[in-house]
């Protein structure tokens, strides 16, 4: 247990999502196939809740991030939250879109590479999602559809005026957020919104496998590559140099950096400690 | 009539540029074809006034800006405004400077997408106003030429090294806005540089399609999604997401995201107010 | 010599890298072929004072960087850098970190553009030397590395982390900075990275072609055209337009935009002075 650890405890029972752990890897599972695991406001928070809960206790070194049966995750449910926003009062708007934009925070700013396996459709809010991730695998089913202005409101929605064109640049970006028009695996590759395109039904496999190869890594080195791609998106260059300078002396203080070294010149593969 | 009019009347005839409206499109042509629509000062200063009072009336949801004859624009006249620019002293310099800049600002903030419809040349200052634009719709004869270091000027006009970064990446904007050497079609279309490659001759076909499918749809949404694109350029991912949540609120108390889940559960088409 | 010159004297002799300048171009060759061209104390810091000088005295209008042998540049020396470095406290790797970061600054920041020339491996500081240039020409052997989380350390390298994402995307380069894996010439020039991609063996020849044919040019114009884009990677759109309108209204009052119209005008070509 971290010892930066309060009164607050561990979420027993994650209701909304299936969890699981293993050897450093969390994978989170979005588990209404029959929905097309439409998410509900229980969804989205315990997202939130999740992701706070896992940075705390820096027990996990990587996420996957999936869906349960045809696809990846259809978005927002029609029913449970277009109709339910409609009966809200302004000041109950802004707090469901304030969670649904901490999620994203969260994905960004959490001290583990999350990476989206995606199959079928991710639409929407899960588009948005898988788009915070810090990698993409996809296979050829995948289907990414920022639908928003089909439902009458912002393609800019939960940072994705921010991260899209950062991802694929702005005229690609604004096509996809202004049309909201589906792009399937083969564009989306070409594009620069996959990390990796594989063969059909793999896309779990591959997740599974980077994410095993990253929690049995260099962790912090992790870690802090992910806090700076971040960080220095709004940073300007010279805070941005100096950042990595102090940040290269801090993990050359530290025990895999020394590792590194005494294996190499020791010819044989380094034993990350993730410190 | 907009209830924000002033005293200001509405430009009764435009001398420099061919503007028409029908169905809440403007369609604005640079319509010089003998000089393969060289821009000339009344030109810069009729784009400007013309995208002010758009912006300001809110009839239009959607502008076309395109070239009559062989091409889109060949950019600054070598007489009328680099000759001219010769002879004028360093505050008269500022201030063309400084309009020519006015338009890019005025085409990335108003409040309905610009779509540029690109055929033949787009050099110099046509480039810019083309790469301003959020959709750029080029058919295959198409030549995009950044050419301002071969007259002696900075690449960097009009906006150009603040924008074609982010559109295609700092390599390939700094090969062409240093060499300004002609990018062909098919080169725009790989390095991001298009929303979409038309065949011959239907640039301005589709442009007028694209632009008829958002006037007639969530318009406030496009209007929306545009600004928190252009703005977000410019903000860090924490601000980013708090104005998506602010913005999202407000366009939820919108009569068109009402209208959305009214269409949807009575299985019929929405019929977007634009509101 | 510049009038801006005070009391500091020119280097006679580069002892860490082989410098060479004829007609305004200055060719840069990281010459420790039996080491693949690792780089050492000595040749970070020889970068950094040879890109001073020739920042203040402005007789360099281009700038090659290459490697002799059979690649670009390996990186850090394992014994050299790594090892030594584990040997010092925590103000000198501060001290290493921040001069590696002050050659990544210099070579965004100097007067003139810099060309990498490619070939074989560039990995690790060899791979952001050669993304922090305006231009990298790169042949088919060429293969990038940012391999810093192999050795334990943070992907943001030097700048990595903010000059990458910005070249690339953000999950081109998030990939690319976390796994450190080698990224060959193909994809190289796939996702953005490369500015040209010659015939094997003609990575040097194509960049002293482009060299030279800047150094003849309108230097002052691509002189401001890097600074605006290196510049404006940082500024919001409003300030770049300005930035943009009072650089132009400086060099519309300089010598080589008057060339331009007086050769343009009487059919012959210009004569650049760089002025």
């Amino acid at each position: 247990m971290s010892p930066f650890t309060g009164s607050t405890t561990a979420t027993e029972r994650w209701h909304h999502l299936r969890v699981t752990r293993q050897d450093g890897v969390a994978t989170v599972t979005f588990d209404r196939p029959e929905k097309l695991n439409a998410l509900t406001f229980g969804a989205y928070a315990d997202l939130r809740d999740l992701l706070a809960e896992l940075s705390r206790e820096r027990s996990v070194r990587a996420l996957v991030l999936g869906g349960e049966g045809r696809g990846f995750c259809s978005g927002g449910d029609v029913d449970e939250i277009i109709g339910a926003t409609l009966a809200m009062d302004t000041a109950e708007l802004l707090d469901f879109n304030r969670m649904t934009g901490q999620v994203v925070r969260a994905i960004r700013e959490c001290p583990f590479p999350v990476i989206a396996a995606v199959h079928g459709v991710a639409a929407g809010a899960g588009a948005v999602l898988a788009l915070a991730a810090d990698f993409r695998i996809a296979d050829p089913t995948a289907r990414f559809a920022f639908l928003f202005t089909r439902v009458g409101l912002s393609g800019g929605d939960m940072g994705a005026a921010y991260l899209l064109p950062r991802v694929v640049g702005l005229g690609h970006a604004t096509r996809l957020l202004m049309l909201g028009e589906p792009v399937r695996a083969a564009e989306a590759e070409r594009i620069g919104l996959l990390s990796e395109l594989t063969d059909e039904g793999k896309a779990h496999v591959r997740a599974a496998e980077l994410a095993a190869r990253l929690a049995a890594g260099p962790a912090l080195a992790h870690a802090q590559t992910k806090a700076l791609l971040t960080a220095e998106l709004d940073m300007p260059l010279a805070a941005s140099v100096e950042l990595d300078a102090t940040t290269q002396a801090l993990l050359m203080n530290g025990r895999d950096y020394a590792e590194f070294h005494a294996a190499f010149t020791g010819k044989r593969p380094p034993e990350w400690k993730g410190r």
